[in-house]
């Protein structure tokens, strides 16, 4: 499936996500990936289906996700961390 | 397909719902439904990837579905809330 552009979910608020998922739409990109990472994951949902049921007309939620990244933290320890991909698309 | 059991997702430590997982398929349930809302839709996706990459062996998410969700809220004012339904199983 082609994917045109990724939107990476981060501590900026909802809509903030939302417009610029709207504005991939709006300017002709028919798959936008919404990436996240541990707490922002809800925050990705969030942004997936405002984007789906009441911001963009014929978009639809067509594949999510999940795997668990091996990152290195800020002391230099290895950690993990959940992340989720969500494509949606027009129909 | 089938689901035998499902595990939903608040506000405990995220240990607490792997073991509730790990126990179902223990006692032989072939697939595992975890459901969560709102902010505790991370966890439900780190309560998955935990225990197919590390706690239960021959494990597989195999279906993610998120929906949004109309409820009252407390005040008696009508609401939206994101959800995630996960689908674990024994491959």
């Amino acid at each position: 499936m082609e994917v045109n552009h990724t939107v990476y979910i981060g501590g900026k608020p909802t809509m903030n996500y939302v417009l610029a998922v709207a504005t991939q739409f709006k300017d002709g990109t028919p798959t936008v990936m919404i990436k996240a990472r541990g707490r922002s994951i809800s925050k990705a949902v969030d942004v997936a289906l405002i984007v789906q049921d009441r911001f963009v007309e014929n978009t639809k939620v067509q594949g999510i996700g999940i795997v668990t990244e091996e990152l290195t933290d800020e002391g230099g320890q290895p950690t993990k961390v959940s992340s989720i991909e969500i494509i949606i698309g027009k129909v």
